[in-house]
């Protein structure tokens, strides 16, 4: 189905007569045809390796908004369901209008020029000259695309069952078209805090998970907590879910999606050594995700004599976003080990959060703020340089923990509060009590199911 | 499903005479070896594709199945279920009986052959010279196989509620093992209409979508609007879904899927081109997808004020049909205005449809059908050429377009015609009203949970 | 964000130094330059097999976690989804610390030395010469250990809704760290029962899901059935599951994990060769799924006279089981055959298990241990040898399903008695009643839905 028949055509023959070169030259110098092949075969391994976990990192979409619909109230699955439908749709056009090219370099065409970016007209093709670790830059496109849209997921969780729609939307264009760039463009695009500071972050504990929970942060503090969720003396009034199997659900579609995350950002399966890689990171991935579930309902077990699936749940949450910063230098047990304290943080922060009345319906700043400041800081124990080497140290991670913290922070409370103090970013007190399925949308999730 | 076969071959021609080239140049050099090593190797990425993306494709079937169970009350949502599990079933079967050999040449064995068409006995695995864009042919044969059974999963959804079970798994025998097939081979077998009128339909908007909606049409005017639905006056009482939660699941499951569906039909990963053809087509699916939903929530606060949820669920199926006529050749921006005006085209037919009195329980019509002529139509605005050419003009999309619709909803209403005034397509009124859970198979979906 | 960016680039300078070496020698003997390039590419391949492949079986935990969760009561769902999210936790830790090693073989570092059998120190790495056929043991090691998870997972549905939390963990513990590993280095270790008696069992027809069925039929004897589920009488008084939807989404989910089951382990997809097998494996396990549907509908509507929604999923399952033990071998009417054979015996099983007073809740033994053993005898019927010479055959078969059922029903028995006769495995009377969410867990799976 290839309508550039022509095109391509040309490309193939330019390319193979350079082969035919190459080969004439073989006598002398055979090595061109050979890297030459090479070349190109790992151009399509890394190119399969972007869209194969690419797509598997858009399924993560999916398993937030089934987690976050079966952690709130029946009377606002609804809701949470449109919320992460359209925030991956928003990110995905607010990271092609500019998101990309702020991360990645406004050379080509300027901050809106990123149709540029991925367009077939990549020179490799014409020339034949496939550079070892290239890709079709459309490919790292989509998987750079997911990871932004991610960020926009776990911010919706937070502020479920009394935040309104629309001002909701208007952070997530914000918040995936500059906020996310800006601060990725100080790593992943090869900024200040990668080139001064050795900061590390294989495939974001910082860049992404802390971005979304810090912004979740600070808009569940602009927003404050549910009505009636903490009485005068502070108490907390529990508010379960309405569906945990749903919830479940989401949790292993997330952890599916993770060995995407993780996998994908190996940026290349071209060659042996990048095969044993992605290799060892998906191991390391499901040993952290496993050991954040089994600290979690060890610990639920002896310090409340039950266990709690939601911790179980985001036990392994916690256990993947610890991981996420570095899962590929760890051993096994290193691994384990540093997911295992990740599920254990995620059992100490839900009760502290309450403490500060700090209300967090999915339990996303823990899991993905918390742990995700943990997975950061645990990156030099078993990839440990010298500060100002440009290899990871605590104290090159602990800069980029703040900078990128204190960036966040600043600019989402900027969002929050000029739109808290213009059009209001809560329902009314009476609009919540009737759930925003019924207020926002004017239907009802569980329409026929009586509810207690 | 590649309209330019033609093309193709001449340029793997073109091609391998410049590596004859090459070889001839090199006499005792390893030129051939090096054309067979790269052709096993496209051979392999080519067979991957077909395997990888008709995975993701296969999974559609549970998208479709949830986003049906989630839009039907709750006392039809196990038969829901369970057509659709048999009608994928069904579809796999009947596309090995007869419908691929009906769809690709009965050439090898006749019409009841298949068995001939992807068996080991692969010439080029004894000769080792495998020709530049080849495949293992079972894995085109799985490719093929699901975006048949994808054609049957639209129609379940219209026609809920009220259907019998056991006529609606008869017409699914009849539509995968004929009707879908010999349409197919019009274009995709590279029939007629793909030679004399240059119809062009990358990955089934007219072939798969259409072709669901046409006969989901056909089946809805002979089965009539569910009993209650439309008041004497004309009135439309809505009877909203059981689980909108599952619904979006579904519409996510569908979105993931997708990019199986368009970018598998690229039919080969084997070369850079291919990788960069496949990113592209990765990024307008998603943009074509992300705009349907905006446009919905857009369109329905500004015509109803409120967002409704099952349009954006819809308006992304919309976007995502409309897109797959032509995926590879819109730029990003072109690629979001056709979804996007997909995506509205859905918010206007929905009503359209109940002004009729036709009754479409999940939307799956404006969704397929409308947006699948949109889509078919819009490919000439970024893939032109001239009329009898053999390169897509609006002309001959619309001649493929009604080709395909009239003989469609020709065969369709012969089939639900036949079934209507012999044994009957509907159950009674007394079922109806009991529930088809209760009445056909004599169980709930949910029997715990008290129903308003 | 590959942190490994200087050792990569180490690593790739040395192989291109490498193949510069090689191709040096082109002018005499170009063919070990070439077999280089062909055998990393290979490398590759295989890898990519069993990282794709592993994921969607790590999927098939949600799979079974919704099957089950859609099974059981709503009183028990959150307790099944802890157990399954917990279990498959577990098995990954278990394969490690010792599963692994004790299955294929402890030569290196004991049987906790697992680490070093996937460390990224493969000689092939510094030497630059790939075997064909070799991949990144990593990759194996993620493949075997989703295999591992599977066979726990099997095990928890047939015990729903009467068996306590951590008595189920503690055997899972011994059976992902001993039991599976101890049968399956019989066969797939390279064992006795491959080297002697030709038994054959593909991707686990016998090793994996018997090994489950086993092991959740002796717990169910120990257990003993659930409260008021059989009569004085013997009459069965049905549970029926609360969720129907989520069971199907559940099946479709295993559906989709099974071409990975199946499709990986060939173990290989660096050759032409190889693509053509994981084709006719994935056609092939498809037609075994379809047949079991269509068996399981066409049987409960003549037996009953209504088709019963569970059978049909149960059927779907039974048919995959049938087809694992040969899905290379059979034509496409002979996997259907296996598969629609399989279907149809969980139609007579599930009545017989009832009439022997033994609770199966989700149909585990059926489907799986009938099945598994069904399609461990069919394999003979398109690879058939002769005794003793290695061969599969009927007597062979036999002798592997003997010895693997002896030794888990054994070794399942002495963990199941042990526990049941110092701290118990089943939940008081009152807590059974009273549901496992609210006993074990001190929360509701769906706390808003009134109850009937």
């Amino acid at each position: 189905m290839n309508v550039f028949g022509g095109i391509n055509g040309a490309r193939a023959a330019s390319r193979f007569s350079l082969i035919g070169v190459g080969a004439l030259a073989v006598t002398v110098l055979p090595t061109p045809a050979l890297a030459e092949v090479s070349g190109e075969t790992e151009y399509v391994f890394n190119s399969l390796l972007f869209l194969l976990t690419g797509m598997v990192v858009m399924f993560m979409a999916a398993g937030f908004c089934m987690l976050e619909a079966g952690m709130v109230r029946s009377k606002n699955a609804a809701t949470i369901c449109l919320k992460n439908i359209s925030l991956y749709a928003i990110a995905g056009l607010m990271f092609w209008v500019m998101g990309y090219n702020l991360m990645y370099g406004v050379a080509e065409g300027g901050i809106f020029g990123v149709i540029a970016m991925w367009s077939a007209s990549d020179p490799m093709l014409a020339s034949g000259e496939f550079e070892s670790g290239s890709y079709a830059s459309g490919s790292d496109w989509f998987f750079q695309m997911v990871f932004c849209a991610t960020t926009a997921s776990i911010v919706s969780g937070t502020l479920a069952e009394r935040m309104k729609l629309w001002p909701f939307l208007l952070f997530v264009v914000v918040l995936t078209g500059v906020i996310y760039p800006i601060q990725g463009a100080w790593e992943w695009g090869g900024g200040w805090l990668d080139a001064n500071f050795g900061f590390s972050d294989f495939a974001g504990s910082t860049l992404v998970h802390s971005v979304g929970g810090w912004a979740a942060l600070m808009g569940a503090l602009f927003l404050g907590a549910r009505n009636g969720k903490y009485d005068a003396r502070g108490r907390v009034n529990p508010m379960p879910g309405s569906s945990l199997p749903l919830a479940t659900l989401g949790t292993f579609i997330l952890w599916l999606g993770w060995f995407g995350f993780n996998g994908g950002s190996q940026l290349a399966l071209g060659t042996a050594g990048n095969a044993v890689d992605v290799s060892t990171i998906f191991i390391n991935t499901n040993m952290g995700a496993a050991a954040g579930v089994v600290a979690a309902i060890v610990a639920t077990q002896l310090l409340y004599g039950k266990v709690d699936l939601t911790m179980a749940l985001n036990g392994a949450l916690a256990g993947l976003v610890s991981i996420t910063a570095e899962p590929l230098t760890p051993s096994i047990p290193m691994a384990a080990l540093i997911g295992g304290v990740g599920g254990l943080l995620v059992v100490l922060l839900v009760p502290l959060l309450d403490r500060l009345k700090i209300d967090d319906v999915v339990g996303a700043i823990p899991v993905h703020l918390g742990a995700g400041i943990w997975g950061t800081l645990a990156v030099p124990l078993t990839n440990h340089g010298t500060f100002g080497s440009g290899d990871p140290t605590f104290l090159g991670q602990i800069v980029g923990i703040l900078a990128i913290g204190g960036f966040v922070c600043a600019s989402s409370a900027l969002v929050w509060g000029a739109m808290k103090y213009t059009f209001g970013i809560r329902v009314s007190a009476e609009d919540e009590l009737d759930g925003l399925d019924y207020s926002e949308l004017g239907l009802e999730a569980y329409p026929e199911f009586v509810r207690s």
